[in-house]
């Protein structure tokens, strides 16, 4: 940690004492923390979960905001299909900020470390006008795999989503609405990182990421990357009875936060792939295949372009929650 | 970069355009960076910059924010003794941001990844309120060499300090009463990290680290993680001129982002240390040692305790800058 006046010591220990003492060379509490080499290629990811934009303080529970920040970058390293390491947090809080939510967000957050394995190895705190928390974390390929990348995918190969779609985007339109607690609505305070299905996959998928900004930007990226068209085909979206009777599969196409991984398969490997999902309880859905089209294309299976919805887009007035509750 | 959404890909690809293409398995653009294994240790480090805590947009140039966010990591490196090597940089952006602005911090922020070759990774972008940038930066420890921590210090052990003192503090004073240009200023808009006297440092200290809150807190935290006491001369600390007129040793103690590095040598040592720094043209000078004495209690020359001037703090009301120039 590398702020240190006595006050924020205080700080300090007490959202460290939260997290097991990590086993490195030199861990938080010097200048930096001290790794011993690396066997694998390392995936390093960062991302931040900020106050009104990616969580509020009303509807989240501090619990929630830790498991979040934590998740979202876990979810990076998943569709790289990198085995956790190491993390490091950097707190921005408010003057005010109570110890007892500090704490909160502390065990929201190494509930979640240990179920997958990594390491709080430092940190850092600061002041700052609202809460955000930007985690930088690391993640270890096994020995002879390749990294899933986005830019990997062929024509011909077969799109694959985990899980459901569309669920965390209708949590929020339900917390928007006053609802509390649903199953849509853990969706989207509690992403699930799809940790063993990315391990699985990297033996298999030629391309492949994590949905944050809905399928249809996000299957764009694919294809952009790729330089390749796909087919969708839209009544196999994987959608929840809630999603499909509010949201539909054009919703789902949005969502955004839905943390699922998108993978492509060549179709030489995807009895094998389904086999392995199949053993390994993991939940895939086949929803498409990439195509020689015009690269970044997408087409539904009757030919007919797909009109994309916007995505989660910050800059462009993306979904921001504000504190009134609309969408900025 | 792994929020991706058109509006931002503008971003993304006008902050990134500033950067040279790093030469990584997989660089920006994808859900996580790839690098190969490291082959010596790895130093970790994360530290950020606030508007209104670290800089003002008033007083700092983007391209000093820039500079000043990658610097403040850089001279944790500096102080483990690492070789700089990588870094991702993740931006919370005000909805209004500037692009001229955006490119502004890049251009400050690369200028002085080049010196230092230290390559761009990865990164993230998201909306806030207020303007702040958090890095992630890695070094490493040239084979045979171990990392200086604070916990090395032995009774008996030298204390030396490189350039001089107060300098940032005294700028920040400087531009609250409404100077816009001084030597001190650029200190505290521009502090340069000491990676070559880090580095060769490694070789000879016991125990260092970089001068963030001022030398009176930050020996502290050195004897505290050394258990040692330490003794100081207080007419040996180097004050620029300005500094000694307006400050003083006290103010100096009491400093504040000096972003100097304090080391502890074994006395066997010093001549070795003190010859290699003159031939390295590093600026080097004895301020004290480390003393069996109470842990962490610093006394002067004379045996008088040191009543420690309280150094940065945030969270007890440390120098926030606000916009009105006030220290809060």
């Amino acid at each position: 940690m590398s702020t240190r006046a006595a006050g924020e010591f205080t700080f300090i220990d007490l959202f460290l004492s939260h997290f097991p003492r990590a086993r490195v060379p030199v861990g938080p509490g010097d200048d930096c923390a001290v790794l011993a080499p690396s066997k694998g290629a390392q995936c390093i990811t960062t991302d931040a979960v900020v106050e009104d934009v990616h969580f509020t303080r009303a509807w989240f529970s501090p619990e929630d905001i830790g498991h979040k920040a934590l998740a979202v970058n876990l979810s990076d390293l998943a569709s790289m299909g990198a085995v956790p390491r190491w993390f490091v947090c950097a707190l921005a809080l408010p003057r005010d900020f109570p110890r007892r939510d500090l704490s909160g967000i502390a065990r929201g957050m190494s509930a979640l470390a240990r179920e997958h394995n990594i390491t709080l190895v430092g940190g850092n705190f600061t002041s700052a006008r609202e809460l955000s928390i930007t985690l930088t974390a690391a993640g270890e390929l096994l020995p002879g795999t390749a990294p899933i990348t986005r830019a990997g995918g062929r024509p011909g190969d077969v799109l694959y989503v985990s899980g459901t779609l569309g669920d965390a985007r209708l949590g929020l339109q339900q917390l928007q609405a006053g609802l509390r607690r649903s199953a849509a609505i853990l969706r989207q305070k509690r992403p699930l990182p799809r940790m063993t299905l990315g391990r699985l996959a990297a033996r298999f998928a030629s391309a492949g990421l994590d949905l944050s900004d809905g399928l249809a930007q996000d299957l764009g990226h694919l294809c952009t990357a790729s330089r390749v068209g796909a087919e969708l085909e839209l009544e196999r979206l994987p959608l929840s009875r809630a999603v499909r009777a509010s949201l539909g599969s054009e919703g789902a196409l949005a969502g955004g936060e839905d943390y699922e991984l998108l993978l492509a398969v060549p179709p030489e490997r995807t009895s094998a792939f389904e086999r392995a999902c199949l053993r390994g309880e993991e939940s895939v859905t086949r929803i498409g295949r990439l195509t020689p089209g015009v690269p970044g294309h997408i087409r539904d299976a009757s030919g007919r372009s797909l009109r994309l919805p916007a995505g989660f887009d910050h800059f462009r007035g993306g979904r921001r929650i504000d504190r009134s509750g609309r969408e900025g």
